[in-house]
């Protein structure tokens, strides 16, 4: 048994049945002086005031001084791409130099690049790649994270690509969340034909990723010039009949119709949401939809048009943010960056930030009842962060806070200094 | 002896006699597979090619694998407040939630609240709650930083605040350069009779800073609504009457022609210059002011007004890069996320960055013979990044990248893990 004593403030969530909407997402239950106490079967077994907790510490037990430090649910990230070979330093100085994302794309660079390179790696080198990705998505806080494939763009190298999220989930201590993308971006050699490319993932790359039970979640960029409403359409319906989950990357840089397309659908998520009018916003609603916010998206590509956050939650969506991390678009794996994105380009408030991060991520993950909130008979997972105070999470930036990390109550990552 | 092999860059920015202008900030001198050689009173005895330098490693050297990671001048970080009591968290939160940084100074917020608790703190608090910032700036890879007083606004205040300065100085790895900000603001019992304040900075503060040699330069905030023009010209001229440099908080929120009044005095640095027009920027290239430019604050401010850094880049200007780290506008420590959106929203290449963030910023501080870069005779100021190319810094933000720093050729701050 582990116990965690003496922390300055025990953010719970608790309680949560289902995602948090409206005023909801600003009570995150926060424990003053709160202690916790964690099961060797990796649950918490209770979340509670000191006074509560200390009863039930066993003489064996191992006590884990928090230092009047924060302890909060480990962060969610649900829309990430931390699987991928090379990077693209090269293009961004080509943009801090002019060049926009579309003209980069358009010489072979953009998500083709990447393409390139994580095909010429083996699953071997992917998964090595990846690691780094890991160590920092821990030190920012990070235990659960949603994994896209969508850079091999071929049955082998999507395959690949998910083969090698399976392994680091066996061999890191973050949990991963296999999506399937194999409709990211229309390779190469499909270049014109691109419905013989929509045919190859819907008749051939599904059935093996659902066959090879690789993937819980299928997405679809969703864009005029990649895959359009009907090309998506026909995907995520193909993705239902295998059982997957839907996600759809939507409206991230025109008005597309994919929030209203999500809705359709009965999608879990809607992601990006940039350009989503009102009417986007209300078909979410009355379907159910999840928007996923990426901020961090916005700011890497040097634009300030975010999604209009503060008018989603107040029609009463459950609300999440993640960082979209990738090598092009959005190169942060840090989710305090995102929650101070949110706080000072959405007004998103620190408590509405940090429930968009955590058990509002969680369920748009299908984890909803496992992870995201410092409930009893939850996984824990969760951080001890360098502060007395959540707010400073958002308000300190550049900052990577975390002084300790814990998955399933095993000490992930520890700052040794 | 300490020699530091193994570097896949070592960007030494050598051979700058003065600050770098146009296309020189481009030039990094990077040498691939680089080493150098630190002596034992702390400066830099050679930096070059692993074959030239090698051959100089005596037996009894100490030496540093540097595993394949960029070797980098320490950051100068030329613009900051990194000495206050108390945080702003609960403003920050505010702020989210709606209000407007103007209206939070209305009602008392803002930097009086860091006054109120600056003023409230012994000298002793006052150095022990800065050491955990001066934590954060070395292990974002800064080995030199400004350090301005300007949240006491009382003479006996402003002394502590600069005396805190000093022992941070001697109690830390950093390099403080300490600059006398009393007019930061107008304080409270002075708000009905802002020219008698004026005059307390003149006659009382200003000569008791020089007599005991708490400060080389001397800061105001210009603005109209603070300290306008006029009031600016008085206490700088007279800042120069005790040999203080001249810097000046100027047209952040709007063109109240600071950077002209910059230019007129022969300041040493305009700083901020969100507003500035040509005919400013030109009047800075004639005097040769440098521009501190500080993104972190317009990000922070919600804004997305830059300012015009390629346009001062253009004019020949030797553009300076900082944090502008403050409880306030400003809560960030972190270079690489100044680099980062240098490069993202001022157009800035990161070789820009990094010329902007290190030899034009010792220049500006008055350190350009001692640091900023990695040349012979120099203090050993420098960090090992855990990349193996320099443009990451910028590329992947939101993550701490500083493996090892060392400030005169002694390890100030390792990463533990």
């Amino acid at each position: 048994m582990l116990a965690v004593v003496n922390c300055s403030q025990l953010v719970t969530l608790r309680g949560a049945a289902r995602p948090r909407v409206g005023a909801e997402m600003r009570e995150l239950s926060i424990i003053e002086d709160g202690a916790m106490l964690v099961g060797d079967d990796g649950r918490i077994a209770a979340a509670g005031a000191r006074s509560e907790v200390e009863p039930l510490i066993a003489g064996d037990c191992e006590v884990l001084d928090a230092g009047r430090r924060v302890c909060l649910p480990g962060f969610v990230d649900a829309h990430a791409h931390p699987v991928f070979a090379g990077t693209r330093a090269g293009e961004f100085e080509q943009r801090a130099a002019g060049a926009t994302y579309q003209e980069i794309a358009a010489a072979g660079g953009g998500i083709r690049a990447s393409v390139r390179a994580t095909r010429a790696a083996t699953e071997d080198k992917l998964v090595s790649a990846s690691k780094r990705y890991a160590g920092w998505l821990l030190r920012g806080g990070t235990t659960t994270v949603e994994a896209k494939s969508g850079y091999g763009l071929s049955v082998a190298d999507e395959l690949k690509m998910l083969r090698a999220v399976r392994r680091l989930n066996a061999e890191t201590p973050l949990q991963y969340v296999p999506t399937f993308l194999g409709a990211h971006e229309v390779p190469d050699e499909y270049r014109a034909r691109r419905a013989d490319y929509v045919e190859l993932v819907i008749e051939e790359m599904l059935p093996r990723v659902a066959e090879e039970g690789l993937a819980e979640f299928c997405d679809v960029f969703c864009e005029a010039y990649v895959f359009d409403v009907d090309d998506s359409r026909r995907i995520l319906s193909a993705a239902r009949t295998h059982n997957l989950g839907l996600r759809l990357h939507a409206d991230q840089l025109s008005l597309s119709g994919g929030a209203r397309l999500a809705a359709e659908l009965g999608a879990t998520t809607a992601d990006h949401l940039e350009h989503t009018d009102a009417a986007g916003i209300a078909a979410l609603k009355s379907a159910g939809v999840q928007p996923v916010l990426l901020p961090g998206s916005v700011y890497a590509l040097g634009s300030s048009r975010y999604p209009a956050a503060r008018a989603m939650i107040e029609a009463g969506l459950a609300v999440v943010i993640a960082t979209d991390f990738n090598p092009g678009s959005s190169p942060t794996p840090s989710m305090p960056l995102v929650l101070s994105l949110a706080s000072t380009h959405m007004r998103m408030t620190p408590a509405e930030a940090i429930t968009a991060a955590t058990v509002n991520a969680a369920y748009s993950l299908g984890r909803g009842r496992e992870t995201g909130s410092l409930d009893a008979g939850k996984r824990a997972d969760f951080c001890l962060h360098d502060c007395a105070d959540y707010r400073e999470l958002a308000y300190f930036f550049g900052v990577e806070h975390a002084h300790a990390v814990y998955v399933g109550g095993r000490l992930a990552f520890r700052r040794g200094n």
